[in-house]
């Protein structure tokens, strides 16, 4: 159920986004609302995939979540310039798994991984071969 | 990772609150956004603790999420009116377990598992023994 | 700048969308945020639109808010089912005004008004004769 | 109803605050939500009053949002990065007012107009003179 310890630095991550805090983030007790943070990581995953794997030749695929799963490890504040690193954890037939940690600094704060099925023609397809190999340059580093 | 049989099923869930689709909840494919239904998880769990377990002696406690797992079925639309079920999976020393599912009518579209720590004095702390039965009064039935 | 005397009561309206609070609209001081509070107006307008104006020949035309005005009389908590009175306040060329009210059972927490623009085309249009009879049927009532 | 022209210029905000859009904001049409919008405005309009008005002796007021105005120029995507402009347009006696642009490089997307009251003791209170001075400093330019 703990993170795995290497995810708890920036280094294994390959990509960053920076989500300054709002003040609509925080929740009535002052920090940053547990929900507002899976926006923090649905930013970072979103521009991670935009960055990276889409091209011409994608749009016929789209990407659908089956599993969030976020750990939280300490509470985050406003304001605050937060960044979330993502890579790619796994790679299997018609869906992949990314990671993802949020951090102050060098303070992790976090770590997220989602499962991303692929879609073509409203159901799950096998990774084309160029989306295969864009995933594979993005891995999370060990 | 695959959730359990018995959760897609209205019947183990206790408690149900109900949550209205807002035209906001969406994203720009019109489904209810990923995030969104992370809130609605979240409305429904703060209503039960609220409804089952505040009490005068309780006000010296606060639950902080340490884990949330969200699974996601099926694409929820707007607008519509979905059930949350919720209920207690599991009771430790310091933690317990919430279990919701997110409901069409009879049909599941998601669960949602969340890792609460009770704490106190700004620490983990034993689950005072009300709380432990107020818990213990409203589990997931199988 | 002081909302109309007749729209801080409920009988003006000839629509009303119930919208619960959730536990992420409140703020950092535990009310309902202004902007949360402007996604309840926004959630009875489009709900209003939706109900009554939506049709088969309709569809060519989408509507885009060039002016929101809220106006802010009394703080809203979590918590609360607010009732959020709906109706049209002005037909004009190519847009009408939309002023509504939010509820808390006979209080008026706040008024909003929305100039909504009739696009066709990606520009603005005359407002066809059916959505203009539509409007007419569901006015504010002084 | 128009937006003083000379609003719709970056020259006369004497504070900047950069709102990049986020994946969340956007609703189903692809365009950045009306009230997601409102708040890139009440980030900013938060900031500003974080940045100059806070001081020790300042803790005693808070502030209240009587009105908010926005006006919806031309439609905002993601991705981007925001500059919201603000400044102080109106000081009174216990309120103020702060008017707001919303810009993608040199281009106004958008302005916005609050009435802020202060409140000390749970009722309006007349602005303080070290308040009165720091607003004064940060006026609106025409």
């Amino acid at each position: 159920m703990k993170p795995e310890l290497f995810r708890l630095s920036r280094a294994p991550y390959p990509y960053f986004r920076t989500v300054p805090a709002r003040f609509g983030d925080m929740d009535e007790e002052g920090h940053l609302n547990n929900v507002a943070l899976a926006g923090f990581y649905e930013e970072a995953r979103v521009s991670f995939l935009r960055h990276y794997l889409k091209s011409k030749d994608g749009q016929e695929f789209r990407f659908v979540i089956a599993n969030m799963n976020i750990t939280y490890l300490a509470e985050a504040h406003y304001p605050g310039d937060y960044d979330v690193g993502v890579g790619v954890s796994r790679i299997g037939n018609s869906s992949f798994n990314l990671g993802a940690g949020l951090f102050l600094g060098e303070t992790c704060l976090g770590v997220m991984d989602t499962v991303q099925v692929v879609i073509a023609n409203d159901k799950p397809s096998s990774i084309p071969q160029h989306l295969r190999d864009a995933l594979a340059r993005h891995t999370l580093v060990k």
